[in-house]
């Protein structure tokens, strides 16, 4: 039965107050039995039927609860390097897209790359991630666009769950934009979306969500509205990219089907604001895709204030946010959007954990939760996300195991 | 005789052309002797006299020149973590400088630090940034603002130099902000600078350079414009921290007096981008400061437009810029100031090098220069700064020495 004690700082990010309420214990052990958090409490007051177990020293560091990454595409093929000089260059998303490049050359690469190799790539990307102190990781299909590399895709994600140590919450994005091949019979691939991937996806449990990228270069409001509402009937909770370009009412259609998210916003109209606070739908903000793509991010005190719980991610993608690095995500969270520390760190925890339908099982640390936490080489979160360094994180344990260790320089 | 071989792409960061031109060579080879570069080239092309030499493999990767950190304020205690949350609650710089904060709470903490644990902690950062393949930095005092703390700080440079490997290039910075006892005495501060701290550095030849912070809350351009005279007198180049929060007319005394750089620049004027092309004065960005700032970062592309070469720094300090990672700021420097990842990189390299005037030794991969080099996980330049990592440096070479390989996950 492991114990972590000597933690100067434990923020256990429980869920009730404010975003911006990390419940912190100070001087604080923590100790669990397999892969569940057993006690936490300050260390003098560590129970005797846990002193003398097995211990990990924190150093007196901060600890936090294992991250969570609530939004990725994590398997694709190929890379796009060549786009980031012409967007520096003046050339827009969409443009991009309309040349031909974009998610298209991504779809291209996707297909052509074997399942070993995916593997391999999203296993190389895990590790780094992990080493980040991240155990947690939603990840979409979406480039297949078309009915066998969806599938293929989400299987690959159900291996990588099978072999652990890092969780993963598979989500469909068979609607990320309409299949190359359907370019101009785009009703015939709402109903591929809608007729085949969601009835696989939900019959070989492949999914948790269903996501639709609402977008006008990708799907109308009344197309999404139809296929998170297949998803929903086949058990795929509702998730949302939405007003990232453009403000197109995918926030209000987010809270109409209740969906668990809606992610991006940097366009979210007042309404949108409303919309998701009265659906309790949480907002998932993508900073690094706001830097990639030189945008104004989302309007995440407005949210706030709203009532609104604001999740931060990476967005982690070839095109537009090509970093699985969530600390610095964080870090942009409060430059660029004003979320102080707490609430970025709350983001990426507990509110990352709603939005995946996890909140039971990650995001905090509490008895009964699974026993995901990183060490953080700082005294408190403030001084973790204002000194940025390349990795500020020691050690990670995933399921009561740890599985990363920093090496001393 | 080491050879560094199988190089997929060797940016030689030569001088010559336009800041975006690399003068790239691909399959390349590098070989030195002692600290200095002896060839560059192909690897086809390797004389017989390199060839069954002590080979270093670089696996087809990327490799640059030694990077080239030209504005740091390295040396000093304490950390400001809690003014990072207050500016996210909306305070401003000047505002936290007001209240006792900013600078000041610095000069506190750095006066009452020892000088082994001064020394400590720069070597840990330099340590740190080593690992990310940066082999020279340059390292201002400022925090001391008073004769002995100054001296004392330029003192901790010198060791720091003779102790190596990380190139050092010194600046007096005494000119900072008006010292702390001095703040209704603000001429005879600008005296004790002239009359006894530039003296002093010039004597013991303890800096290189000599620099001023031109702005509403540190020094007017007319006392900048006696102290920078007075340090040219003594042998020191001219430096300038200027137009940063207003537009104050530092870059136009930048020209006046043909300082090496200016800083900073996010307020400059188009009398001041002139007087910098005039001068062949090198524009320093800092684009990490802008994001911790959430300030509109300095007009890169107007300033390549005119001419001007415009360099690519950290400003590693506790306040605005507390993080060393300097392949974050090109990122950045891509993503905020529109600077290709070319010119992002030669800005970091020969152009750094010519704003701490040392051209002539670092900065490129040439014969004669020193024998400092970055391996770098990538196939290009366009694909490190793009696909952001916590440390895509494999292997940092200094003065022909390997000082950091890394480990493998």
């Amino acid at each position: 039965m492991p114990v972590l004690r000597n933690i100067g700082c434990l923020a256990t990010c429980r869920a009730e107050g404010p975003q911006g309420e990390l419940h912190p214990v100070r001087d604080a052990a923590v100790a669990w039995r397999g892969d569940r958090i057993e006690w936490v409490g300050a260390e003098r007051d560590l129970p005797q039927a846990f002193r003398g177990e097995d211990g990990l020293d924190a150093g007196g560091a901060l600890v936090v609860p294992g991250l969570v990454d609530s939004h990725t595409h994590l398997a694709f093929g190929g890379w796009r390097a060549g786009e980031f000089e012409q967007r520096i260059a003046g050339a827009g998303y969409l443009e991009i897209a309309r040349r031909g490049g974009g998610i298209a050359a991504t779809v291209a690469s996707t297909r052509a790359a074997s399942d070993e190799e995916l593997l391999a790539r999203c296993r190389a990307h895990l590790a780094g991630m992990r080493s980040l102190g991240v155990t947690t990781v939603e990840c979409k299909s979406g480039y297949g666009l078309d009915l066998d590399t969806e599938i293929r895709l989400l299987r690959i994600y159900r291996r990588l769950a099978e072999e652990g140590p890092t969780r993963i919450v598979a989500t469909l994005l068979g609607a990320h934009v309409v299949g190359p091949e359907f370019r101009d019979r785009r009703a015939e691939y709402v109903e591929l979306v809608i007729g085949e991937m969601i009835p696989r996806a939900a019959v070989e449990g492949l999914a948790r969500f269903c996501d639709v990228f609402v977008e006008e270069s990708a799907f109308t409001v009344e197309e999404a509205r139809r296929i998170l509402r297949a998803g929903q009937a086949a058990g795929l909770g509702a998730k949302l990219h939405a007003d990232q370009l453009t403000a197109g009412g995918g926030a209000e259609l987010a809270g109409e089907v209740g969906a668990v998210s809606a992610d991006h916003l940097e366009r979210i109209s007042e309404a949108g604001i409303a919309a998701l606070a009265a659906a309790g739908t949480v907002a998932g903000s993508l900073p690094l895709a706001s830097l990639y793509l030189n945008q104004s991010p989302l309007p995440a005190r407005r949210l706030l204030e709203a009532g609104v719980a604001v999740a931060v991610a990476t967005d982690f993608n070839p095109g537009s946010a090509p970093s699985w690095h969530l600390p610095l995500a964080l870090t942009l969270a409060c430059t660029l959007q004003r979320m102080t520390p707490a609430e970025a760190l709350k983001g990426a925890t507990i509110v990352a954990a709603r939005s995946v339908g996890l909140e039971a099982e990650v995001g905090s640390v509490e008895p009964g939760k699974r026993a995901d936490l990183a060490v953080i080489d700082a005294p408190d979160p403030n001084h973790w996300l204002y000194h940025f360094r390349p990795n500020a994180c020691r050690r990670t344990i995933a399921a009561g195991r740890v599985v990363h260790e920093a090496v001393d320089a």
